[in-house]
């Protein structure tokens, strides 16, 4: 597939997941409007429909069809967005902007920014179960993907990064600790997203297993340029102040192997995350080209 | 059914859900520490386990076995403690002790009981699916169980029932936005309660729909006894500072109706929540005798 054709296939999803969150989404002026408007503000600020976008193509590598599972892909981005918006709240890593946006508490107040990063997490379990409304995706699959993506958002997956790096903020950083961060609080939902859009498409266990091997990858490569990206990253770019982290003393890549062995890292992990993708043919280049992406965005 | 039997019931019961609850969170010591600390310390600061133990008795009520439906009976619990330690932050109600003890952000801080709660509620639906596990609860079942707990606890639900509360804080209460709040706030997931033991039970769609009546109805007398106990209720017995509704200026029965004329509400609620049970026999003696006890307790 050409570069062209590609993006073109990427902006075609975005557009989809936009328009299905935008239909399930209470509207703004249900009860309580405040509540739906929140949830909005933060869905609608921006974003580049990375997890959905993952799971709806890893469905098409492995020969399903991605309409049906419209609900689900959008589960994932309402996850992804609840803990934003968490961690955003003056608690955690207290944080004025986002993707260029004030934050969500600081536009509805704390209260409202919480509730409304409950409903996100609450809507994201509803959402999943709508993909059986089509009647071609079982019951079953349905209650294995409601598994594994409550197990990865879990305390002991996408939760237990953000509270092992709350925790360890203003302390020496350890490896193993950094690894443990990375691996879950952004890892976790790559993972899911991969997984869950392939086991929707009705991928074999091999299929599954390879592109699991690709996403902890990517998630991994993800994780280390978004750490080298608030060092030297354009905050036009990024729509984010730059520099926060190494304020917050926050556990990162470059903080622990400095930036030229970050840079390589991040590059190692996606050569592995192309390597897993080998014994698939054209139809996983998207999924190649988003790999290419992660390591050159921002730059 | 006597008293006696019915009460051992009841605790034998409550003995099974806490088994079950210390079984399916993750251990203290597991990483991440502190995040399983404080969701275990605020499942085990008591709690009279309502929702799991409506659970549970509205699937026996239908014929079903209860056994195997623990998970999901653990999953309520789990839901009604997240919105708890929620609630309870200083930028919602901003209660410093809940059941006699102080409240996880006391204990954690606010970053820690956030997550926590956070955790909570992933676990919940990862839990629903786990009653497949046993083989006699169908796919299609935990599906349509997962989706009502997923509307029951969402942004039309108990969070919308919240969001509802903290912006009619300090403002001149009208009767609709009271009924709206207490609806949703409250009675939600005790209306989830039932009506998934009664799904996951077997029960046939009259069933189902006379036990909806009696949850409904059990809500409201349980929120209007909850509110006069605020305002004439033992805090020994209580476990919690009484006259807070009135000194945050929330929406209460006895604020917009007087006390005497929410005695008799309370009273009519928990009549109707008796006449919808009319057609079934000795098995329900167990929701008789809870909706008296919602009428009698803490006086």
């Amino acid at each position: 597939m050409n570069k062209d054709r590609i993006e073109r296939e990427i902006n075609d999803k975005v557009r989809l997941i936009n328009e299905s969150l935008d239909r399930y989404l209470p509207k703004e002026n249900e009860r309580p409007a405040i509540l739906h408007e929140a949830m909005r503000y933060s869905v609608f600020a921006g974003g580049k429909r990375l997890r959905p976008v993952l799971f709806l193509v890893s469905a098409e590598v492995v020969g399903g069809s991605s309409e049906t599972l419209l609900p689900a892909a959008c589960a994932l981005e309402l996850i992804h967005t609840y803990s934003l918006i968490h961690d955003d709240l003056p608690a955690m890593d207290n944080d004025d902007f986002r993707r260029g946006k004030p934050t969500s508490h600081k536009v509805f107040g704390e209260a409202v920014a919480i509730l409304a990063g409950d409903a996100l997490l609450t809507l994201a379990f509803g959402l999943i179960t709508e993909c059986g409304s089509g009647g071609n995706i079982s019951p079953g699959v349905i209650v294995e993907v409601t598994k594994e993506v409550a197990w990865a958002a879990g305390s002991q997956g996408m939760i237990g990064g953000q509270a092992v790096d709350i925790e360890s903020e203003n302390k020496p950083i350890q490896r193993s600790v950094l690894k443990y961060i990375h691996s879950h609080k952004t890892g976790a939902l790559f993972r899911a997203s991969v997984r869950c859009g392939a086991i929707m498409g009705g991928g074999s266990a091999t299929e599954i297993m390879k592109l699991t091997e690709y996403a902890e990858n990517l998630g991994l490569a993800f994780q280390i340029t978004d750490d080298i990206l608030d060092v030297v990253g354009d905050p036009e770019k990024l729509g984010k102040t730059v520099g926060s982290d190494e304020r917050k003393k926050k556990s990162t890549y470059p903080a622990v192997y400095g930036l030229p062995e970050s840079e390589r890292l991040a590059k190692e992990a996606v050569d592995k995350a192309l390597t897993a993708l080998d014994e698939f043919g054209e139809e996983a280049d998207i999924l190649r080209f988003i790999a290419d992406y992660v390591l050159s965005r921002g730059k």
